[in-house]
């Protein structure tokens, strides 16, 4: 497994360098530095795994996650998960930097982080010289700067295809339904908001892929569209959406769930994943 | 101007044949039927000139559309008019059929929309025998299959940005603003939502554009980022939120807004555009 090394941690102060052999603490300065020249800004549940990393760290991201998502019936993962596994799929070695949208009053709101990613949002890759936001823009430029294994065929309709369903759920689905929308709407109607969003949208893409779909969204090849199929259905289970309907989505998130890729990547299957939530 | 002969038109009945010299008024059988290779399945308000099209037929969806957007502060147009400067900037010839969001209790939701596009929205491009939704898929294909002129520029590190803009409006900005969206939302609560969506998102683009901007979003040519900012900014409009904040993005907005294929496309400006809603 090539990639995930975590190697940047977080403190009470920001978002610091990782312990190092000659630095067994974090430091403090420079924020939000790497080592590897390229770097993933994401959630910490979305973190793969950190032989590196500080469990005592961990830990606490852990407990605050816990009394988080214990008021608001959430995580603030949500799409991040995407670009790891396209990172570990095309086998590129990268830094993982958590970025916590709760702590600090949410860590993206940083000067630090703003200065690298206007968009305050996670996740931001830092790559060949650039910061990039956006899931799909960096799948996209990790596609045609690292090309194989390819996650768009090679034809111009099935690259529609898959780019049709990645809208969807990136720009259909899941906008609707993360924590900064969510917090906007009253507390005991979000359940029912962010279930509404996720089946309308799923009866959607159901009916899509009864076309397009093989052992994958698209074709018997993971793509693109697999990418967000994961970490979607995985916020249907946390928003305990009845996913019988969709029984094509269900079986093909089974089959992505088997491969190494999606396993290091997978909400429910982090290192910092408390036990009530593992996939 | 190639873009935009608007050859099928509405009826209460449903989406009919557009009148012709044969069948001057228009028919129901079959319906969706478009006479062009290419058809684009939009809003009414986002329809290119239509000299072939019913003056009175148009006059009856501006009564709706004026008397819904009466109540509910705003139109069905929204981000759907992205796909026409595009068509409009590759030369691409269309037939256009309307499909009104609010009419009928909303035209997408009807059987035969449906089987041409699962996801109940628009645009949906009819184009080589295939039907794309979600509007950044559908330039993606017209870039991958009718390259000139370009709408992404050579450089990965460029069409990266130009991705990344793209995403954080269509998929960042327009998804919480949109009509099915702020229908969620406490009536009296609607204008300040989608103000918060768009204010947030500009704060964001503003910030973005003072590092990747020349005459448009991405340097000096015409890219799909700058086919996004139009329709945004036009919503922005709509919705009064105050673009003294956003120089860049009020200035892009305007040399765009002075290119053919923009007055052609622009919501404001479309022979179905109320008085009240020029630009």
């Amino acid at each position: 497994m090539q990639a995930g090394k975590m190697r940047a941690v977080s403190t009470e102060q920001g978002l610091c360098r990782a312990p190092s052999p000659e630095s067994p603490r974090p430091c403090c300065s420079p924020p939000l530095q790497s080592w590897l020249p390229i770097s993933l800004f994401s959630t910490p549940i979305s973190e793969a795994p950190a032989p590196g990393g500080s469990e005592l760290d961990r830990e606490k991201w852990r407990e605050e996650d816990k009394t988080e998502r214990g008021r608001e019936g959430q995580t603030p993962a949500d799409l991040t998960v995407l670009s790891l596994p396209a990172l570990a799929l095309k086998g590129i070695d990268y830094d993982t930097a958590p970025v916590n949208l709760i702590k600090d009053g949410g860590q993206q709101f940083s000067d630090e982080f703003q200065a690298l990613n206007p968009m305050k949002q996670v996740p931001a890759l830092k790559i060949d010289g650039m910061t990039i936001g956006q899931s799909l823009a960096i799948i996209e430029y990790l596609e045609e700067t690292r090309p194989t294994p390819r996650l768009l065929p090679q034809d111009p309709k099935k690259r529609a295809l898959v780019r049709m369903i990645s809208d969807l759920i990136a720009g259909g689905i899941q906008p609707l339904q993360n924590l900064s929308v969510l917090r906007q709407v009253e507390e005991q109607q979000r359940l029912a908001w962010a279930q509404k969003a996720i089946s309308s949208g799923f009866n959607a893409l159901e009916a899509i892929l009864r076309g397009t779909a093989g052992k994958y969204c698209v074709g018997d090849e993971v793509t693109m569209a697999d990418l967000c199929l994961v970490p979607q259905v995985a916020n249907a289970d946390r928003f305990k959406v009845d996913v019988s309907p969709y029984p094509i989505i269900s079986r093909i998130n089974r089959s992505l769930l088997a491969l190494d890729a999606f396993q290091v990547s997978h909400p429910g299957r982090q290192p910092d994943t408390p036990p009530e939530m593992r996939a």
